[in-house]
């Protein structure tokens, strides 16, 4: 039950009287939406509602906003950080049945989406323009989510961030007022940046009803290879010198010997236990073979082996499917087990430095820590297995992802890239921002003054703002 | 005198005690600063402050919120929507003493810079390095304002706005308080993007006081050319057709025919009087062999005559000198007469069409207005040239630019592409943004409640925010 709402009863009943079946409250219902792929504590809201329109959620907004009753924005649950977890009771919004394309304007290469379609399959229907949404982060997340926790992944390196990519949205606002922010135009210099403020604002300031995304071309020519290293040094070294270099690289994944072991036994592959690079490159035949050419050099110079290109689709297929399935592979390693996950971003060129730190500070604590990611970016996880039942453990594991986003704010990085904040990471943010983070909260005051939208993430409790 | 403070003198006195000689009070200085570069009426301040440190701004800044009295950021002046313009009076702050090269990070390819440091200027410390700072508005402005304006330019099509470059600030807020916004990382989810907040808001929620700058590398190989065409609708349309390949041109840009007449009368160069397309190319020797010759092909498809390429610094040089001086070129075409700039931005697939309707609005509207711009970004201006004395010619001419501004929003663009808000769009905000113009206004209260920072521009009149 919410702090906020001790009674959510009056608003659900009136919420069900519009919604109908559209507004579920079976236990399995509540529990399904309340859980997360990581190692938080399950929190099921008071119901779920399936809106199919901005109006009907500009209507259900109203609604709660009369009641005090929080509001949870869910597309696939994919988030690491815990940022659809109903932590203070409440509503979740499930977008399952706003998950339509609108429009496709490929002469402009954008695409108007309702939040709830994930870019899978807004990457099928996209597949005859010869264009595709190119924000990759291993999961088949809804794009509303991926906008919300400004989700990059393994092609950020040449396509962007979800801070990139999208254009414009529609979002609700706490009041239930129905925002339009950005426009179909390249660049726009009319005003402050609220398209920016919603992506990466996890559901705390409105909800996302429609996206505008920048398409990108489908490359005329893609090469994928693997390599591995005798080392974490010298392979992390070959990513630095690649970026340095300029080549277009389109994604440049790290993958320590841990996770080579956990691909092993999860897909019964046969790679040698050691630390990988991962690559890929896009763009025309010629352009490929070129960039292809030179990056094998530099990689050989810090003692890759195995540098195997492939153009064919299937094997290429193969190496990414591995490399999606790294979270879910590595939880393998150790049945039963949850996982903390770090998610540190550097300045590429600390990225060695960070991640052999990374590396001590894993063993040190005595840990199960596969290490991996999008190193291009110089951002990178570990994944730390851990018992949740284990109390000793999870202070560990918790003690140690501090030293990490320590070692990344020291470094002038940040302490996470990709995830996000939720709950997971909201303990690091003073020491990230410093007063910038009251300063998120008075932005967030501004424009919920009540906390309704996604209460307990991200920002400072209300009252901290000062 | 401000509105907000009645009586400047307390607040200035005890700034002079502090800046000694570096708060200016004398007429020259405050009608330095409170012109324009374009048709608006001079406002001057009351003084105007050459602060040293960030330390020193955020006393500047204490000191005029304890009286009242507003502040207006200030770098090269050469903004044209009277951005710096002291239209409540008030303590502009100039940046001209705080113009230093902070750090180079060369390895991760940014620079820290204070905001004062012009682009050229950075651009000559950075020679050595092998790196550049790509952002062209063409007048050699300052950093700080160069963000506070999102400003962009001749290279966006390439190298993406202020808003892909800023990867974070230094900011004096309101209250005196001093933030920093975003890390040295490439990119970050943790919490609201600050940065992107702050860059375009025109100063009106807070002074920047340091920026982190995302460089490029020189390119290799650089190619321009200079193609003249029949036609307005074939060149733009040959525009179109270069984007939409995906060929990654680093500059494309339009000029018609009465800018062709206005660089002939200002440089004496011999230019065919009609509409002509300036491009270049960045890359490696052969890469830039191949765009060139792709895009030859193209344009001539499209009936451009005289495809000229040079790879000539000189030649090179002396072509973009002209586009860089079109503003004051076409200003000469009129002696005497002042300028209004509209700036419209629209999805590419429109822009022929948005090219030939301004065409015709400024013919029918009787106006010599010569029309050039950054057309790979769908972004363009209209030069109005008026006699600021002539109250009818002036109607006509806001009357126009507001037709075009409908005009883009029809088309799902926007007003502004690059020059921002200031006082001379504002009167379109609402046009544009509908509500999400008042959820502008209500951040800004929350970060500056008593309108101190730039007021009366971008965001609405307070008690309008709802």
């Amino acid at each position: 039950m919410s702090p906020k709402c001790h009674d959510p009863e009056p608003a659900l009943s009136e919420l069900s009287a519009f919604l109908g079946n559209r507004l579920a409250r079976s236990k399995s219902e509540r529990d399904l939406h309340g859980g997360s792929e990581s190692h938080f504590a399950a929190a099921p809201p008071n119901a779920v509602a399936y809106p199919e329109t901005a109006e009907e959620v500009a209507r259900i907004v109203r609604v709660a906003a009369a009641h005090g009753l929080p509001l949870i924005g869910y597309g696939q649950g994919t988030s690491l950080e815990a940022q659809t977890s109903a932590i203070a009771g409440g509503l979740t919004v499930d977008f399952a049945r706003m998950a339509r394309v609108l429009a496709v304007h490929a002469e402009d290469m954008d695409v108007v989406v309702q939040p709830g379609i994930t870019r899978e399959a807004l990457n099928r229907e996209l597949r005859a323009t010869g264009l595709f949404f190119p924000v990759d982060p291993g999961a088949d997340a809804s794009l509303g989510g991926m906008a919300s926790t400004r989700a990059s992944g393994t092609t950020a390196v040449r396509y962007g961030t979800m801070r990139d990519r999208v254009l414009g949205l529609q979002v609700v606002l706490a009041d239930g007022r129905v925002i339009r922010t950005g426009s179909r135009a390249r660049k726009s210099a009319a005003g402050y940046d609220l398209t920016g403020l919603f992506v990466g604002a996890e559901g705390t300031l409105g909800l996302i009803t429609e996206l505008t995304l920048r398409l990108a071309g489908q490359p005329e020519a893609v090469s994928s290879a693997i390599c591995g290293f005798p080392a974490i040094g010298p392979a992390v070294e070959a990513v630095m010198a690649v970026i340095q270099s300029g080549i277009g690289v389109a994604r440049i994944e790290f993958t320590d010997a841990a996770t080579a072991r956990a691909f092993n036994a999860y897909a019964g592959t046969g790679l040698p236990e050691q630390p990988h690079l991962l690559l890929e490159f896009h763009g025309s035949p010629a352009g490929v073979d070129e960039d292809a050419a030179r990056t094998g050099e530099i990689v050989q110079g810090f003692g890759g082996s195995d540098f195997q290109w492939s153009a064919r689709t299937e094997e290429r297929n193969a190496l990414w499917q591995l490399r999606h399935n790294a979270y879910y592979a590595c939880l393998r390693l150790r049945p039963g087990a949850r996982a903390v996950v770090t998610d540190i971003c550097v300045p590429i060129s600390r990225l060695a430095e960070a991640v052999e730190a990374v590396t001590a500070m894993v063993e040190r604590a005595g840990l199960l820590g596969p290490i991996l990611g999008h190193v291009g970016d110089g951002n990178f996880h570990a994944v730390l297995l851990v018992d949740p039942g284990d109390a000793d453990e999870m202070a560990r594991a918790r003690t140690c992802a501090t030293e990490m986003a320590e070692l990344a704010l020291g470094m002038g990085g940040t302490i996470t890239g990709e995830h996000g904040i939720g709950i997971g990471k909201r303990g690091l943010m003073q020491a990230e921002h410093g007063e910038a983070w009251a300063v998120m909260g008075a932005v967030k005051q501004a424009l919920d003054p009540q906390d309704l939208m996604n209460p307990g993430k991200l920002v400072p409790d209300p009252g901290r703002n000062g």
